[in-house]
């Protein structure tokens, strides 16, 4: 017998955010004071629904690059390897503030708690290849950035690295989740998006690139079976005309009326944008629930109480 | 049903050794190439024993270390998040390397695969605590060791950083890992002899030690009752007068003689001394087999064709 058989299955992906906040500089301290109220929901949630975790590592890795940088004296490493080491630094840290919830919440029953490395397949003929978009790390003068061995954009901050970012194909460790899952496991995976590789003949490679994690997730979702996805981050939900005169939370929107939004720009690239796309794909291709809410409020999301709810048609 | 029943249970401890041999500087290309040897062995072993598959982190977190005092731009991190780091680096190489020699092994069967993060409980009040005396990370001057915020000691290489290396008390995932052992996964685990956490209440906080991971993965082994303890080093096995001209290999030795020799100094500290208590430690609480051997060859010790084994009483 299935032991988690019966009770819903629900993914929630955690923004950043979720581990530093605006205005912080991001000490552990600091990430694992954050990192409470939204454990101690999915601890609360852990009695109701078979749960997987995944998350942002942005400025995680963007430290260690900065790091790299820094420091001749040890081989640098490349991209994809920077990313596992941040899904070990936060699978660590996610696992052990849920770990201390579920132990101080008293509930009735635990789950087996499990930490996952993940690494996602993309196509190495992704036209994101061709046209690297997304800036990671630190930022260098122009003269600085000239030398680089990389290619770099001019972005806000000065002169920053941009890596491809494809769309993920595959979750190579979604039969493990949804064998675990089924257990009643709570699975903590896909940090970061994922570590990207490509397929060689039989073997996988790791390549240059940070695949968006919430779009991750949502194949995630779709590929291991959940019923409700929730994508968390530091704002209430999806809005039109955000942060102008007019800005207007909204409660729910259909898929049709999403991919109008997203087309007159309502929804910004490297922002809401991609939030929607991964809650649009999911719902297009499962029919099921997903929800953009607040860290805050993943409870009362997954309660129907708060956040946008992507609906179909 | 439990899918893994009557496979007898295989856990491996891989040196760092597997991934970084002699005279190497330690590239990515290089440790990947290391691996493919010992993983062929693991994936042939898959058939035959549920596997779990432990392994040391000692170059690697000695270079994050390494990094962190090169930079300051960065907040430095806590040594327990270093060793997560290098789980998540590590786990994607050994799982990556193993999947790739699965597919191409065209074995029969293949396992479900994966790689945790893995925290072990240590004792706050073990007397490692007030007596830090592993070396870790890189080495310094006299005068810039003097200025360092935490213990140094003098070493063949110069001044360098000394942790507590405290005992292994429980591995916090043994349940999970037991579970994942019961449906064939093949579960790799305990990196780097796992990251030290103290129980506050009801609390895990992390601490700055390193555990052993021979010791480590010998508490694992016993907690989740392992049937073949092996572990895999740069050398042949345990040898008496190691170095010397009267050098001699051991194919057996009891709890009694293997006590004995540790006691007369034959296995140094830091080198043959914990593989030797980590497989004494097994050997006396479960009665089980344990082998210390060299990461060629490792399915030639599980067959008792290689390598040194602990043996009762």
């Amino acid at each position: 017998m299935q032991q988690g058989a019966g009770k819903p299955v629900l993914l929630v992906a955690l923004g950043g955010n979720a581990l530093i906040e605006k205005g912080q500089v991001g000490t552990m301290e600091e990430q694992f004071e954050n990192l409470k109220r939204p454990m101690a929901q999915i601890a609360a949630l852990s009695q109701t629904h078979r749960i997987i975790l995944t998350h942002g590592n942005a400025p995680q890795v963007g430290n260690l690059l900065l790091q790299q940088e820094c420091c001749n004296a040890v081989p640098h490493l490349p991209l994809e390897i920077l990313v596992a080491q941040t899904q070990g630094q936060m699978g660590y840290m996610l696992e052990s503030t849920l770990d201390t919830a579920i132990m101080e919440s008293g509930l009735k029953s635990t789950p087996g708690l499990v930490s996952l490395i993940s690494y996602v397949v993309v196509d190495e003929n992704d036209p994101a290849f061709q046209n690297p978009s997304k800036p990671i790390g630190p930022s260098f003068s122009s003269r600085k950035a000239s030398n680089l061995p990389y290619p770099t954009q001019k972005t806000a901050k000065g002169y920053r690295r941009v890596v491809a970012s494809p769309k993920p194909l595959t979750v190579v460790e979604k039969r493990e989740i949804r064998k675990l899952i089924d257990m009643d496991f709570l699975v903590i995976c896909c940090g970061g998006g994922g570590i990207p590789v490509v397929r060689e003949g039989r073997r996988f490679c790791g390549v240059d690139a940070v695949i968006d994690k919430d779009l991750a997730s949502a194949k995630l979702a779709e590929e291991v079976g959940v019923d409700i996805f929730v994508i968390a981050t530091d704002v209430d939900g999806a809005a039109l005309h955000y942060g102008g005169n007019h800005q207007k939370y909204l409660r729910a929107m259909t898929l049709t009326e999403a991919q109008r939004y997203l087309k007159s720009g309502h929804f910004p690239p490297g922002s809401m944008g991609p939030k929607v796309e991964a809650a649009v794909e999911f719902v297009r291709h499962t029919g099921n629930r997903a929800v953009i809410s607040s860290v805050r409020a993943i409870k009362d999301a997954v309660e129907k109480k708060a956040g946008t709810e992507v609906v179909p048609p």
